[in-house]
Order: structure tokens, then C-alpha cells, then sequence
């Protein structure tokens, strides 16, 4: 293990922070970097640069026809998010800190480079145990802008779809339930977003002068906001959940094996109580149920004391966490419309909708014939007495929409990464038994896709 | 007219802005000037030192034992607003501007050196007129915190009782509703005031990991304050309107005469559409009727674009406008109350509730032997063919309640500031005819106060 830590501790050393311009060159450096690390594996890499930071690609050499092979397409990134606070970081974020009980800290320890070199030195073991000749064709497809949301990648699937080629997509970029307990994530949420604004008196007027005269803007955004859930915590716009797909039975059971419960969320979350749809536990409705969150709301006078003004307007920012089979654009619409159906009833103020961004819901079958593969290679590493988890997340990787439509629709999620690994946050960490159950996972998983 | 114009203007040079620190010297400065202006008319006058900004006091001679003659306070104040932005103001806000059409800008015009001035001027002139013998005996109290909500009056108000003895008192510090249309106003509206703070988790939560788990604190908020209001704009708080004077048959004929209506107001607002409880114009609305208004609102993220966070914590600000004869402490805890029956329903937040200052609404008789001989005075000043119009105003004067309870109960409201005045905004203005009549509006009111 020696050499792959030290190899780790090299990569994690590039601040390759991808929205900071002052960081470009590193960003830059770091891409160069793997793309030696390929080449010094044999394998034929590439940098690609784009308008932002560079994609780096490697690819085993083909031995036989495509037709006769299948083809595993691993992604990743190596980029990475800012480090402020910098004050609240124990060691500084580009000096890996390995403590005695095996937990790597750097920023970047689990997103995510961590879980990508895993695949990159488990490639490099097989292909010295088996001279060169692995039993699927493997590409590395690994990006600079992930954290930016990859502005770039899509372009780049699309003008190298023949290039990129292949049977099914390896990511490690999620997490696993807990330690010990190893983790395919087959479903994400998608999510849309709208923003309300409410428009009123041409300024702030006095409350003293106008008060009664007017429809107060904040008062009808809240009437708005107040017409989106039922008291139960149900969304209450018609149509919203006519085509989530209902959990199934084998889900509820076995979620309900895991070690997560509402309680252990509570403390998470530290409020008085969890709250949301009846019928479902918190895990069941933060992984298979849609949301409508309100995620910021603003009007009039903020500071201390009073202000005795109705504003001239006030605004809310919505998104949606859509579930499968839910189109998130159609949501957005259904949104709106109900909103501008309540909005209609009240004349003395304009209502106005922005933003509406939308990203796709994620669902594959862990059943399938590359999820039992990857059931098998998880067994394997972690022990065939080791129950699997198989679960949904609540968040999005709108990225893998572009995967789907673009290269190819099978897609494994196999997450390393714990859920206190503090990804984006001070203090990012990286547990080494995960980084090396990662390296034989790869081997282990590329078998099993190979059969 | 000369002589009094120019004493105003001087009058207006001093920059006694009572907020702001740098100004103290200003204030002090303004104080003493009128200190020596009521000594140069003879006057016992002195300046009274406060913990804040001086209160200048000044007197007429008595000449009969008090019980037979009636002793008439005249109040207002000589701080003035700040300027800002001062890049708005047509000419320097000190240096004060006299148009061709007799209209004088400066700050403090009209709000309120212009109306105390006219007083003042008008008591020197009937000291001159009647050799010393005016028909009532006169005290002058005009203060340097009006800007700043009086913190010192009241206990002055106390410690001084005795001294400031007096049967009616009389304050020009309202408006006039038009142009040349004489005008008393007789009542105004109270406040009370509350704040609302929810808070679910402990921190802002990821709306991916942890949305559909708990309630989020800015739906709570929006329920309850969409709670607060039925759709008609009436306020849904039980007990609410249960103690609110009901409007007089004689105010809503009258008011049905002045020159402002709907139209009119919606034009001043620039709202799409006029808006308010049933069976009311917005006349009505606003002087005679109570509201309840989200002054402010906030919560969440409130930058561009998006940011998919489950806020910890939302606050609005309220304040409301409250008529005769509610009394503002009980309807503030009727709205906690209410809102707190709501909150109740919701668990999964915690609700606290701050702030709660109140002020008494003001009403008096119009109609009353004062309001009377307020009414000849005005008639005799701006014609015996003008309508007076007896008009409520929305705003509130919280120092009323103190001259009622600690001084006198009898106070007339007889405002020279023309509507578009921009009292508290740049440019602000002051009509020379209106300086001139209130000149002749103090000698007529003092010789109908003493009938």
C-alpha cells in the first residue's frame, strides 16, 4: 500500500480548485499529471483541452474486435471545491494528513479523488497481473469541471461519442450507507427550480399613509408559498406526483434493514421533530419521494427593529428533488401554472416566474445484468457474508442525463466515500480501507462485467 | 411678510439633525436661536437640558389667576430628518430656496420648523397687536427629538406637569388634504408591532441529503402568515376588529366630499389595483380602519441563482395600524395568540415571537367646543365658503398618548404641510401661504380658544 498512498498524496496535492481563475494552472497541472500517471501505465491518454479546464481520457489498447469485448467507461474528476474557511481546516488542505487509524485528510480526499485513483491503480494492478491483457477494454474519461457543473462535458460526449464507446459507465463519486457496509446507489434525484417574484406599489410605501389601501406583496407571496403543501407536508399542486414511481416492495424492505432509521436522520438534522409525507419513513421520502423546497425567501426591511414600510415587492427561489419517472420540465410547468392559478386571484399585485432550470431523475435496476456484476465484485471485496446496500440518494448529478442520452444507459454507482466525509466542507477525509477495497473492487468489478 | 420669511430661513440654516451625533452641536445650536427668539418676544422662556437634545420652554406672562383664563400649549419640534441622498436635493438641504411661486425648499420646511415657526411669529405679532394682552395665556414647548421618537419627553412631561399646566394643546405637525382646503385633523391610528422568528435544523441542511425529511422553516412561516389574513384582505385574527369604533355616518359623508379618492390613491401607490377589506374606500381603509402588515420578510438563500439549502431559520417583521378603541397591547397578544394556535399545529419548527412595542391610537371630537373654535379659527383664515375638512389620518403620533395622560386630554391637530411636501425626503417643501396663514391661523385660534 505504501506506493498507492504516497501516489494519493501527490495527486492531492494539487490545489486544483476549478472555480478559482487563480487556480487554473493547477487545475492544469493536476490534469497533466494523470495524463503521465496513464501513460506511464501504457495505457493511450489524451488531454483535451476545452473553453474551461482540461478532460483527460486513457484508454487500454484494444486487442480484439469491439464486437467480441465489452467496454467500461470509468469517470471521474479531478477537480476540486474551494477550502474556505480555511481557518476551520486542522491540517492545511493540500498537505495530506494521514492519521493513525487510516483516515487520509485533504481536501479532495473522497470528491474525489480518492475514489477515481482507486479505479486508476486497480486498472494499473490488473494490468501487471495480467500482462497487459485485461479481460474487458477499459476508458478513463477524468474531468476538470465537475465542480462547476461541467459546463464543457456534455459538448464533449457529443463530438467524441464514437471515441467513448461503451457497454456500461463505472462512477465512484457517491457514498456508501456506512463503514464496512458496501454500497450501489441505483437511483438520484432530479430537480427543477422556479423563482416567484411579487410585485406591488411602484416604492415602499409608509404603513401608515397607505396601510390599507394596498395588497401587501409579502402577504400574497405567502399566500403563494401556503397553497404548495397540504398540511401534511404533501405538495398540493395537481399533477405532481402522477408519474413518481411507486416504491416497490423489495426497497421498503430492505431500506429498512439499513443502518440509517428517522431518528438517526433527526439527530442529523437537529430539528425538534422530521416531518413530511405520512406513509413513508424519512429515508423512503429523502430517496423515493419529490420535494418542493423553498430554499430563500426575501422582502421589505430586514435589519434591527421595525421599519414601517409595505414593499414595493418580495421574492421566493424554489426547487423541485424530482424521483423517476416525474419530467422535471413538465413539474416546473405544473408549478407555475398552479401558481399563476392563485396569483390570478389576486389583481392588485404582479406576479412573475424566472429560472426553471431543470435536471433529469436517475433509475437503473440493481438487478440487472451489470448490477448483479457489480453485487458480485462487492461481495467479493468486502465479504461474501456483508449484506449489500442497494440504495437511492436524494441528491442530483445532473451529469448523468448526458451519459445516458449521449453514450450509453447503463450506469453503476459505486459510492466509497463515507457520509461524515465532509465532501465541500473543512476537513474533507478519505478512509484508506476504503481507498484500497477500491483498487480491488476495480478488479473485482471488471471481472465480474466481463462474464 | 419680509421679516418673517427671512427669520425662517434662518431658522431653517441650522442643521439640527437629532440622529446623528455629529449634528449634536447643530441641534443645541437651533435650540438656543429659538431660546433667544422667544426672549426677544418678551417670553419667559427657558432651555431644558435632557439626557438627549435640549426641550425649549417658553411662557406669556400671566396677568389673572389661572382659573380665569384658559392656558393654550402650543407643541413642536425644531430636529429635523437627515438629508440622504443628498445627491437628490435640488439645492443644499440648509441653504433653504425660495421659488417665484412662493414655495421654500429646504429640510425641516414643513416638517416642522415651517408650521412652529408660523406660531411662534403669530404670537409675536398678537403680543404686538394687544399691547402684551393676549386673550389666553400661552406655553411654548418645542423639543430637538421629535426625529428620533421623544425618549425624554415623557419624563419631562411628568416632572414638569405643574409648569406646563394647560387646557388645550395644539400641534401643527399633520397635513393639509389640498391645497387651500382648511383641515383638522382629528384622529390617528395606533401600533403595535411583532416579530416572528422559525427555526427547524440546527444548520442550513442540503436539500438533496435531507429534503422530505423535515419542514422548512420558510413553508412554516409562510403558513402562518398566510394564516393572518382571510382572501378578502379582512385581518382573520378572532377579536381583531371587536373593539374598533365603527365609522360614523357624518365621516364617511364627509370624506365622500374631499378632493382625494380611489383613483387617486392608486395613482400615488402605482399599484395594479387598489386592495382592501370589503364595504370601504381607501380613505376609509386608511384612516379608519385597522391593518396588519408584513413590513419584512427573509430567510434562506437570497443571492442569484440557485442555492438548494433548507434554510434553519425565517423571520417576519409586522406591524400593524390599529384605530379607536382598540388598545394595542391586546390585540398584539390576540395576533401571538392566533399565530401561536397555528404554530402548534407545526411541531417540526419552533416558533418565537419578539418585539411587541405599541403606540395608542388618537381620536377626538371635531364637533367639540375646541374643535369648534378650531373650526371658526380656520374659516376665518381660509374663507368662510371653504369646506373644512375634518379628516383621521393612518400614521401614528406616539407622543399624544402622553400629552393626553400626563398633560391634557384636549388637543387639536392642525396641519399647514401640503400632501406632497417630501417630508423626510429630498427636496423637501413648504407653502408661503400656507406659512403666512398659519401666522393668521394662531391669532384666530387663540381668540376662539379664549371665547
Amino acid at each position: 500500500m505504501n506506493s498507492h498512498v504516497s501516489q494519493l498524496v501527490d495527486f492531492l496535492r494539487f490545489p486544483s480548485i476549478s472555480t478559482d481563475k487563480a487556480h487554473a494552472d493547477d487545475v492544469s497541472a493536476c490534469g497533466e499529471w494523470l495524463f503521465q500517471k496513464f501513460r506511464a501505465m501504457g495505457l493511450a491518454a489524451e488531454v483535451h483541452g476545452t473553453p474551461g479546464h482540461p478532460i483527460v481520457v486513457a484508454r487500454t489498447a484494444r486487442t480484439e474486435p469491439r464486437a467480441n469485448r465489452r467496454t467500461v467507461l470509468i469517470y471521474g474528476h479531478y477537480d476540486v471545491q474551494p477550502v474556505d474557511p480555511l481557518e476551520l481546516w486542522n491540517s492545511p488542505p493540500f498537505e495530506p494528513h494521514i492519521s493513525d487509524d487510516g483516515i487520509i485528510t485533504a481536501r479532495g480526499a473522497s470528491d474525489n479523488k480518492g475514489q477515481i485513483f482507486a479505479h486508476i491503480l486497480g486498472i494499473e494492478e490488473a494490468l501487471a497481473k495480467t500482462d497487459g491483457n485485461l479481460p474487458v477494454d477499459v476508458i478513463f474519461l477524468v474531468e476538470g469541471e465537475e465542480e462547476i457543473g461541467s459546463p464543457n462535458l456534455a459538448h464533449f460526449l457529443r463530438t467524441n461519442r464514437e471515441a467513448l464507446r461503451c457497454d456500461v459507465i463505472v462512477i465512484s463519486d457517491t457514498g456508501m450507507i456506512a463503514r464496512g457496509w458496501p454500497t450501489l446507489t441505483y437511483s438520484l434525484r432530479g430537480i427543477g427550480s422556479l423563482e416567484i417574484k411579487v410585485s406591488g406599489p411602484a416604492m415602499d410605501l409608509h404603513s401608515g399613509i397607505y396601510g390599507g389601501a394596498v395588497l401587501n406583496p409579502i402577504a400574497a407571496l405567502a399566500r403563494l408559498l401556503s397553497s404548495l403543501h397540504d398540511e401534511n407536508g404533501r405538495v398540493a399542486v395537481d399533477g405532481f406526483y402522477d408519474e413518481v414511481a411507486p416504491l416497490q416492495a423489495w426497497e421498503k424492505e430492505t431500506w429498512a434493514k439499513l443502518p440509517t432509521d428517522d431518528a438517526r436522520i433527526r439527530e442529523l438534522t437537529g430539528a425538534p421533530k422530521l416531518f413530511g409525507e405520512a406513509g413513508f419513513s424519512a429515508v423512503e421520502r429523502i430517496w423515493a419521494r419529490p420535494t418542493l423546497e423553498i430554499n430563500g425567501i426575501g422582502g421589505g426591511y430586514q435589519g434591527e427593529g421595525t421599519k414601517t414600510v409595505i414593499p414595493r415587492e418580495a421574492f421566493a427561489k424554489l426547487t423541485f428533488r424530482l424521483v423517476p419517472n416525474q419530467r422535471p420540465q413538465q413539474v416546473v410547468k405544473q408549478v407555475q401554472s398552479h401558481l399563476a392559478r392563485v396569483a390570478a386571484q389576486m389583481p392588485a399585485v404582479r406576479v412573475e416566474f424566472s429560472g426553471g432550470h431543470t435536471g433529469e431523475p436517475f433509475l437503473t435496476d440493481p438487478h440487472s445484468v451489470n448490477g448483479q456484476a457489480a453485487q458480485r465484485a462487492l461481495h467479493r471485496v468486502f465479504g461474501k457474508e456483508k449484506e449489500i446496500a442497494l440504495i437511492r440518494e436524494g441528491g442530483s448529478i445532473p451529469i448523468l442525463q448526458d451519459f445516458k442520452e449521449i453514450l450509453c444507459p447503463e450506469i453503476l454507482l459505486l459510492g466509497l466515500a463515507m457520509p461524515d466525509c465532509r465532501a465541500h466542507s473543512p476537513n474533507e477525509t478519505f478512509l484508506l480501507e476504503n481507498f484500497e477495497a477500491g483498487i480491488r473492487l476495480n478488479q473485482a468489478l471488471l471481472e465480474e462485467l466481463a462474464r
